[in-house]
């Protein structure tokens, strides 16, 4: 049978030797594996970035993959270094300091252990204790991967109740309405609201109909318009606004080739609440 | 039988998640394929620039080989999403916008059908229809690529005269005589010109031999000199100009380890026209 | 038996097809072959810092490893094309240009070849001339690594004491004292010495000793202080000094979460001497 595939992000950058260290690894446990990147260039030491990033990729692999996540500002630190093994079957090999948290809320963690140093670290460099990504992570992603070691035998699980969160905005969703706040833009200017694109669904909002959308910044309303809701900015003229089901697995707000958060003069600095209302 | 690798480009950067999303679509059609990558840092939106920079790593891909192209600023609106047979037997998955231009010049397209996106798309996502890289060309092209569906059945074909093309320049050759335009400078101020390294042979010029090459912009003649073609700017001392066969498939003019549009102060953005005669 | 693994370096960018078109070539030789890559953003035309970052990676892949390094400022003159035999058993295909400096002080060649181009060398592009990373050096490494061809087939040996080695700075060891120079500074301001963690262990330093460091510049004493020897700047509180054995392979002095050079005024465009010794 065909081995998981290990699958890599981290904050070690792309002009190094840093990943090539973390791929050969993997090779020297098991020559058969094969080893695919995310992104190395996530911003450093951010970990909500990484815990966002990796959460819209999971899916998109098979069941049991192994993921490895290496953003670490708490290295050399007691932050565990753990195996979470999530409900749709695939693993995860990373600090527990937060990178966990979309992963917790979005697909759910089935178990998580940490990871035993004494029995699964790198041997031949512990006279080098600063390259956990490659002496710890990954070197523990290629024996699980490879079999020598079973999910049990990583180390003692911990209770998932356990796991170190980050904060998450939450939105509230009943039938016809959905309360959220915005998290970000993107570089076009479209904003992404906290509520999932899972979630959005119990709305029972459906593609095609006109939805009222309105964003308030500290009680003062900035935006009051019917907005259509479809599959993708294309589905309407330029210029025009539209809510849509973004594939980084949040609810977005565009204008079809504008800018959003510039048209409207959205604060981001600060708390903008949108409700969304059937007609 | 070891199936065809599976080689991409895009505009999608490499700093998220949206490249591993492609790779691992591929996997989940078909464990056994491996994914390659051109780059995935082309200028966004720039189809010229996706059409050139495949055009010259196509060949270098074994027979049979899956590229995937996605450079699409055209996605929601009803461009065609097509699959190229090339005639060199490489297949190439891309959005019909002119990625094809090149190809279609160089190599010839063979036959080209639109993908069927009633029975090539990824069905999980439905409700999110904003990444056609995703969930039409990477996981059509790893159907194809894993024999799951034949070429015939990507979808209806149409007439490879309908490919959309964008404006390429032609050069003039005949025997002894060649004419050209520049077609832009590399960051070492080197300039290529709008004929192909294959075009240029039909000129009968030899390495070794020394041309002479006028260039004329406005009418007023700006070069005008006797330059040596040969493998590469190494053959010439330093200072020295020379023509040569690039590796991105044109004839480049370049001065040993100085830059050529500097020294002679080409003005590039207006239309430069280059004569090559046999002494 | 599985095949070595291709794992490859240079300064050719990220932003083109140029890579790709080396990944190909090996897949054109033998589609069994794995490519992997190292960086392919390293400081152009800079022969030590390819030197040095190739030598912390190459202990981390598979013993048969076939690397391919091609940072190449003197392609087109006669410098050598060549593929040394390193004395763990790993490959590494590279102009002889200095490239193999470091690898041949820590690691060792065991013997080195000149790639034959009459018959290592791609054949259908012998009109192009440009692209040694393509047609000489990846097409030679697929078929090394293939089996295609013996070590030996490479082409004739030369004396392991004729490669090109650039200027490196040793340090001195003896027990319980060390004198090396600082050779640079990473983003962080941790400074690099010019003792390999390896000659360092001969100094009998033990992980949780202080040791004292001075470190002068142009005979002026700039830091005097009783330092902590130990695995990694965790060891240490916030803004204090450690030293430790960095994942590149030398010994490095850093203030944990500050600016070492910064805070000590380091001129690092100068020669600072660094003394070592036992309390």
């Amino acid at each position: 049978m065909k081995k998981s595939n290990i699958v890599m992000q981290s904050d070690f950058g792309n002009d190094s030797g840093l990943v090539a260290c973390m791929h050969g690894i993997c090779k020297i446990v098991d020559p058969s594996l094969e080893i695919y990147d995310i992104t190395h260039i996530l911003p450093a030491f951010d970990i909500e970035n990484a815990s966002f990033n990796i959460q819209y990729v999971v899916p998109y692999w098979p069941k049991g993959t192994i993921f490895v996540s290496v953003v670490d500002p708490g290295v050399g630190t007691n932050r565990k270094a753990s195996i979470a093994k999530l409900k749709n079957g695939s693993f995860i090999v990373t600090p527990d300091n937060g990178t966990l948290t979309y992963l917790y809320n979005m697909i759910g963690v089935e178990e998580i252990r940490e990871i035993d140093e004494n029995i699964n670290r790198y041997e031949n460099t512990r006279d080098i204790s600063v390259f956990h990504g490659r002496d710890l992570f990954a070197y523990c992603a290629a024996k699980l991967a490879s079999g020598i070691i079973s999910f049990e035998e990583v180390g003692p699980a911990y209770p998932v109740e356990d796991i170190i969160l980050h904060k998450i905005y939450k939105a509230y969703v009943e039938t016809g309405y959905v309360k959220a706040i915005i998290t970000g833009a993107d570089p076009f200017g479209s904003i992404e609201l906290s509520v999932s694109n899972e979630d959005f669904k119990k709305s029972g909002f459906i593609h095609g109909e006109l939805l009222n959308i309105k964003i308030k910044n500290n009680n003062i309303t900035i935006f009051d318009k019917e907005v259509l809701y479809h599959k993708s900015f294309g589905y309407v003229p330029k210029g025009n606004e539209v809510i849509f089901n973004d594939l980084a697995s949040f609810v977005t707000i565009a204008c079809n080739q504008e800018n959003f958060a510039l048209k409207y003069n959205l604060n981001l600095s600060s708390e903008n609440i949108v409700e969304i209302t059937k007609l």
